[in-house]
């Protein structure tokens, strides 16, 4: 099950949900569902020992051990990595900030193309996620579904017949699940539209966060959907709502992408290119600069003014320029200072043969 | 002695003082003396009736046709040129703002290399103006007291034995020369070490100024230095004394220069190659941030970071982003943002081929 580097493979490999291939690709990045669980028998993480910790983790890997689904996935125990190794898998979205900063015996269950992520002793005992790339939230809760029936058939959930899945916020009481989409919305900024979108979304019960979720700021023009309801409703209709939701920002969107095209081109030409300029001849560059250019080197993409350079390729750029990949990258340790040269001549290096039309 | 349009013989030769090719070339873009001069038994020129200024005009157009100095230059009436030509003139230094804007008959005669220009009815009857390229004061205070000699033979100035030349502004009087140079100061910019330079410099009784003279900003770092004094003192000891001082200061800006390259390259660089490629991707570009950029390219092509660009082509791009010269160059008026796409086009186009080190 478990690979001699699986940080390794992770590096060199192109996620699945990272390809651009899905359904809706120029504006969603990708679909999330999660799951929080946990094991009926131990108590909630804040009182878990650490003899309890070790258990649970014996008993996790037991149970994916045996599930066909995650069958061939990495178990990856906290203390057997390094923090820059912890940061890359944050940077990846593969675990959150927190399980990599926790206290205490952690692990993470990562399937090869990284469609499929198991958290253990986040803040739920398990933290089951799935992505698919664009919006396709249909296929992961298809997915996680399975994974979570599989696992279920080993292991004894903390379940209320009245309330549904216990977990250690209220918040995610009933369901336990959290749908998100990652939508990248450059031209609803630029059109200065954003803040009436996400105003109208706010009044639908949907969350809306920056890149790395709850507390992070909205740069590059990311903006993560999710529900904020997890009671009172079953997992379809939430899905259900929140796709209908997110068909209409795209909608938005693609509508003020257009009108940008018609009416702005001079303007929208003007800041694409100034952004793949900024890239091919910076020498110092830091990453939210970085992501600010890539994110208008992404709707150029999307608008054809930009050739040579595909959302498989500009998706796993966005990656790159994240401190923990740079490291990996360049295969040592580095100060902010030499990333930001680092950072500088990766995207040369890769933007190199990068055209305008 | 005229030409059937100088404006465009002007746009299309290549002016002496932009060629680059002076001492202390690197820092000093041009030297500059301007001779006030008032001739006797004409009011001064706030008294001056039109048929006065026409008379007077008739006058120094005789004395310019008579003088060796002066052969086949362009005798040019400001009511014979558009409002365009007279903006393009300022940006070429020929004619100063207050030339060009005021009211009643005034006329301009330029060298066809640029080297001179005498306004007639500026401020003072004449303002003769000698520039040389790079920091030549010696020479331009050589020809400037040929040309004044020679007019003088046929022209009458007003000049006082005890005061010297007199002048409408009483801060002219007496030798009625101003020296000025321009000095490109990239580098004490970026060290912070500016202030602390143009303040010793004014202790000296050197006025520091912009591009374009009083009362006008220090884009593109661009600081013009001229005397203060111009009674009691002859012209050898004014042109002197400010040559010792622009000496000093060329010796801070190079050692500043010096110390970017030794302990800031990268960021020197990084700077260097943003210009660069702002001015070679964007698609709408406003005059000044053309000339900010322009000037850090200057800085890059002097330390040796840009290869393909000479001094010359550089100078003259300095010019060409300027409002009137840019619509002579595409042939047609334009509107401010109009202008802002050509200008970006012109400098796509110019900068092409250049490549950095």
């Amino acid at each position: 099950m478990s690979m001699p580097d699986p940080i390794k493979h992770l590096l060199t490999s192109h996620c699945e949900w990272l390809k651009g291939s899905g359904p809706e690709s120029e504006v969603v990045i990708s679909s999330r569902i999660r799951l929080a669980r946990n094991i009926a028998g131990f108590n909630f993480l804040q009182k878990l020992s650490r003899g309890q910790e070790s258990a649970m983790i014996d008993e996790v890997h037991g149970a994916v051990s045996k599930s066909k689904n995650l069958k061939d996935t990495f178990f990856i125990e906290n203390k057997s990595i390094k923090e820059i190794d912890k940061t890359f898998l944050v940077e990846r979205h593969l675990i959150s900030r927190d399980h990599a900063a926790g206290k205490g015996e952690k692990a993470v269950v990562i399937s090869p193309n990284e469609m499929v992520s198991i958290m253990v002793l986040e803040e739920d005992h398990l933290r089951l996620q799935v992505f698919h790339s664009g919006l396709n939230l249909t296929d992961s809760w298809r997915l996680i579904n399975t994974i979570d029936t599989e696992l279920e058939e080993t292991l004894t959930y903390s379940f209320d017949p009245t309330l549904g899945y216990l977990t250690a916020c209220p918040t995610n009481v009933g369901t336990g699940m959290r749908a998100s989409c990652m939508l990248h919305l450059p031209a609803l900024v630029m059109t200065k539209q954003i803040n009436k979108v996400l105003q109208a979304v706010a009044k639908l019960s949907l969350a809306v966060r920056g890149l790395y979720g709850e507390g992070t700021q909205a740069i590059g023009n990311f903006f993560q959907f999710s529900n904020q309801i997890t009671l009172g409703q079953n997992e379809e209709d939430i899905i259900d709502n929140i796709d209908r939701v997110i068909r209409q920002v795209i909608e938005h969107e693609k509508e003020a992408r257009q009108y940008l095209l018609d009416k702005k081109r001079g303007k929208l030409e003007d800041q694409v290119w100034r952004a793949l300029g900024a890239l091919k001849s910076a020498r110092l560059m830091a990453s939210n600069e970085a992501i600010a250019h890539l994110s208008f080197i992404r709707l150029g993409v999307d608008l054809k003014l930009i050739e040579d350079l595909g959302l498989a390729e500009l998706n796993s750029l966005f990656l790159c320029v994240h401190p923990a990949h740079l490291q990996k990258i360049f295969g040592e340790e580095s100060s902010a200072n030499e990333r930001d040269y680092k950072r500088a001549e990766l995207l040369r290096s890769r933007l190199k043969q990068v055209g305008l039309v």
